[in-house]
């Protein structure tokens, strides 16, 4: 097994795109723009794509220094550098989510998806507070192969949609709430614990996680269509 | 302030009923058949009925020695005297639950409601993972005054019945589940941070809680009528 | 069931009010001044109140740019627009706590139950270390139909309060305290094993939800006073 | 929305296979056997199968009686009737385990993706310590569209399996350890703190659950074969 | 610094008594039977009397046979030897508790105090649900020097009992409970954060550290008895 | 019970000193300026002494405003008045601490201490890794007749130090560590399952609550004095 | 990398002695006795000895039929054949414990040692609470190359001998005590905070562990002695 | 035992390195900068050398006014003095890191390596999701005599390493991660479970800790290579 790009102080993994079938990303929090910067690069100039999470403004400005098509998804807190895109995926991902406050985790997912090839529909703000709202977004969910669903506090929304529809669920807490959430610790138990079967989760506020677990999904489909029954 | 009965081992309070509106009950657990059968005994001399919780059969062998009309409630693990019934109250409590197991929860709750006066409505299995059946209930909780809800694993129940009605919910969290449900930890902290507003919980598996606090309402509203609005 | 209004970014729950008899409340942490502003308008134009609890003062200020009316309970860090008042509620609601520091959770309390009908007994710092003090608040509470009772620290106060007196007690732990009180944890399980029956508990710091919960009763006592034995 | 079978202590989910592609399962713990039974016999009626987890000799002797072709899957402690198997689903799912004492969490999740129409390849006891075990098992997995991988103790294996292949990783910690495992809460912690990208989780022990998702999955997938690219 | 015995698995401590002014007890949960009562026996020939705590049946069965005037105190679980008494101490120790399933907590810690030397004063029963009770006790705690206050649940005792006298209070929390109760822990946090100063905590159920606490308080005023301001 | 001064927004507890020997102290975290400032004219002026501790420099200027003879701790973080001084106690308080960084902790035990008339031992930095420094400390303690123990990280000096002397020992676990210590979980754990029996323990950072319990135990050591044996 | 046995069940690590320098042990809780057998067997075969930790009685006894030479470490529930003895290390291994409750596993760690090849120095019951004991174990550990410490309760025992000898210094703690120490947290937090530089540390009751991280560094030792400085 | 420095409010323990073989480091958290200048001159006075972890750069600054040949390791939080440099080990120490922003643990036991006398081998980035270079880095560890391994997150790392070498490995877990980690407390449980046999764990984050646990062993080494066998 070739390949990783040792940059001294780290060894950039780059066959991870062949083994995966996704790039590496990098996790930016702690490290310096300086790292950052030049992970991003041997990683764009290997696969044509980098996605650097959890990073800043100060990150961000680094990395267009060195790679200058770099762009910043503010909300998403995501450096994206998409020169040669992956290919598209024909399955389309429902990020459904529970409250407004849940944008930075939905948005995380949602840059994730897009430049893993996903197709993505956003269902925003649809908590179990009020079900009609809940209910009215069955219909979308179902013209998607697979839901990411968002949600802080009790985290109850994945059940309720795991319920209602025959597509895999994969659930994100998010730190959403106070006192007795712990910082996403309720929603979490909530949905590990989940009354409703096959829901998985990831961890606290991990939308990318989610992402490239739907991703990884949607690739197994990909592939299928182009294996046909018949074949 | 008078009344308490000195068992030497024990002080009874023997003012509970008059300061409160409902008598003190036992919790059985830890103490010795004698200890839990003398007390019984005081407490419905003074008061007419008595309650023990989590009571066990060779408790309650010793309670029916010295008040032969106790009666044993198997599921709710209750001992039940009932020589002078307290006054029946107007309003009708609900009591849903979300699975089958949640049964002896439940029970608690119900043998505490109909001791201290109250209607019971009992809307049993209406888990969120088939959310037609928890919306079928609303038309049947519509017509009480209070509704407590029941709910193991990651209690989202409350949270969708609380959405649905105008009623006080009282949230009970069981120890239903396993792995990550921590004997009830998720289920109480899903309900504790509902993001239906409104919901009050009370202690893992206190079914005799939920129904205090239940009892404790609907007399507020009996007295209410009592004074209608043109006095 | 009709009823929400679609922000796009939110789907606001319009048919709250109509539902669960109080409208729905914007909680503003992680929302922009923006979407909160955004939010709020609708409420107001729908139901002609609206509630932001645990906003900032830049989150204020953009919510009177489109609500001029809006006023901000600095203590309480409420939003409240109140352009045609909720129906008054006969029942009046003590509000009791243990200490002066309680005082941000105890004004959200006071904030919400004001804004939806009720009124309200205030008794504060009659803290258990002197019990007089405690006991001295009872006559005022048996005025009342329903007592809410704040504290922080081991959070003993609801325990003998509600020994005390006949009225349903709703327990809002703080997050007073220091150590080992573990941001609120200590005073939530203290309430949650409250030995006094029929205290219920909503999650720390979490005045609104107290507030929502005696209004939601108060509610039922005032249809008992419109519907008498009687009837 | 119709469909479930009251049988007044359950409001058994008739409905779900429908809905979600598989059918209701019965969580037997705490259940009383009767019960079991009588919610297996309505189950397979409607469904032709009924799959019982957490279940207990005796459980399963009370289904026997009423459903004589039930048979006990005595390691995964599942009772199985498959009256009318549901429809074989072409891919193949793996399920890797870290060691012999995983066995049970293995087999549930084994008989779970075998009702739901799954083949299953099957990988145990490739535990990280003897990492070359863990290399040997990349070709096996290569040739199945899902992986499930159970592990106890730290729980690495999933980071581990997630890194070599392009499949999707549905994470199973198991309560297998002693001290600071506490129960599983290491191994859970572990998966969800994955540093390979993309790895999903479910509770602890709950083999059933990642079948379930699995299953999902793989009904996608089935999904894509019959409406292949071009269509 | 002379003394210890060696027994070879054991290295009693017999300058105990001499450097601390009371001798060392043993812990007898997960020893066997034979050395317990080779330690006790060891200890009674040096220091005239032993103390063994968390005993069994057995164990104290064991050391009657090489401590014949050995006595088992039931409730208490403690074996003692008190062949040459430990000298009187003056002052009285006033043991309070909140509930009658407190009691072998309360026993532990009235064993030790009574070989210790000290006079106790028995109080249970007056758990502040019923406050009347806790305030009765205030005259008959006066007159001790010092107060122990066992409680379970809450454990709000000890902050009430701190808060009506000028005695030093070392609160014991017990198990007793359920749910959220945590085995003691909800009491444990409770005394820890007692809004009254000076209360002092010992572990959960430690009924031995609380009397061995109070002796040595005891002794110090003892001593300050024997040499007056005077001197 | 006479006794409290009604300053609207809080009842200040005048008839403390009285009933428990020492005044009430103003916890000040969290209070306004203003707040603390009254609170502490009206104690000066029924009590002539007044401590306000986890105060700020911000709040003692507010309260020098109304009080100009209050002075500021500030390693202790106390705001102290002393106009007509508390009576001097005989015994003397040995405070021992484990490091340097424990200072914060020790200065507020002192302050306290001293306020309330004791004189005191200060033992710095003997922690058990250099344990010769914990042995020399013997001699002074045994002068003393209480010794209070503050200790962060493992927090193992109350044992070592209880083993060693014969006096009362009131633990105080202190927040100085990293990781694992928890903010002085490690500590408090440590202290509270001593191996060396009377151990006795206060919440983290509770310097004040160390002072506090020592001085009551004091006090009874005085009252002896004043009663000797001969009596 | 050669060295897989296939048992189908089990891949049996059969390179592991010769890749760590000792070979595999088999943890036999959960395990059947039949499969502990089997692997038993296959590591004796090869290795010419074997250790089965955690097993029964009933283990025992069935693999004592495919391997007759295999014996019962009671005590520290260990199996051992040693058909082929590893060889002897020069190194001499101190064990250390608090108490005589620790004994099961200060014998799981004597079992690994001499198994191992180590020899050991046993010295019990010497914690902190009676110091001198402590300081007089000081010789014996010096003339040791490595010290294991085992301790339960606070587990303060690791920090005092590390700060008085200069051998590496690995600590246990134990699962012994009660209440707060949450079966063995306490000892583990105290021992991972501990102020003495370089203890490090094992899982709780992890006895073999210790024994077997001693033998890797004695190992080293060994192997320092073959190649001396004038080398 | 002579030797502790007596600064009034430090006890500098100066006879460390002569009982443990390596000198007392200053932990530099929480402490006046003019304190940790005032121990740092005294130890580099009777040591030669001095270490002050966790420092700042104000601390730093100060340091260098009393001891101006100190240097500032800024990654490390380090301040070194090294006037009279410790012996040379002659073995060398391997410090495997999982991840880049694991590098102020690697640098702290990196620079407390090197002041102790030790060489470094540094092998960072070689987490487990790209296992490829996890297996590169076998070679260079098998040159060293320990194994210092630095993971965050899932903290996995160890288990790998330590099942492919037979060096004593050293487990250091890192704050590195987010949600579920907890702050170190994943990867503190995943090492602590380890599945590979003979890990042995420090605190999270302590660089410092794990350093000097190698150190030990290292100097254990070196004095056998002083005793070969044939003495």
């Amino acid at each position: 097994m070739p390949g990783f790009g040792d940059l001294g102080f780290s060894q950039v993994d780059l066959g991870r795109l062949e083994r995966r079938g996704f790039p590496e990303a990098v996790y930016s929090e702690g490290k310096s723009p300086e790292d950052v910067a030049a992970i991003v690069r041997v990683l764009v100039e290997k696969n044509g794509v980098a996605l650097a999470t959890r990073a800043s403004q100060l990150q961000y400005e680094k990395v267009r220094e060195l790679s200058p098509d770099a762009r910043f998804e503010t909300v998403a807190r995501c450096i994206v550098v998409e020169r040669r895109p992956l290919p598209k995926l024909p399955g389309r991902v429902a990020v459904v989510s529970a409250g407004t406050t849940d944008k930075p985790v939905v948005e995380e997912a949602r840059v994730t998806l897009e430049l893993f090839g996903n197709s993505v529909e956003m269902i925003p703000d649809v908590g179990v507070a009020g079900i009609h709202r809940t209910l009215a977004a069955k219909e979308r969910i179902d013209l998607c192969s697979i839901v990411i669903v968002v949600a802080g506090m009790e985290g109850a929304l994945p059940s309720v949609i795991a319920g209602l529809v025959s597509k895999p669920v994969i659930a994100v807490p998010t730190s959403v709430g106070y006192g007795a959430s712990f910082g996403g610790i309720a929603a979490l138990l909530g949905m590990l614990n989940s009354c409703a079967g096959g829901v998985t989760v990831v961890n606290i506020d991990n939308g990318f996680g989610a992402g490239y677990a739907a991703s990884l999904i949607n690739r197994e489909i990909a592939l299928a269509r182009k294996s046909p029954d018949a074949a």
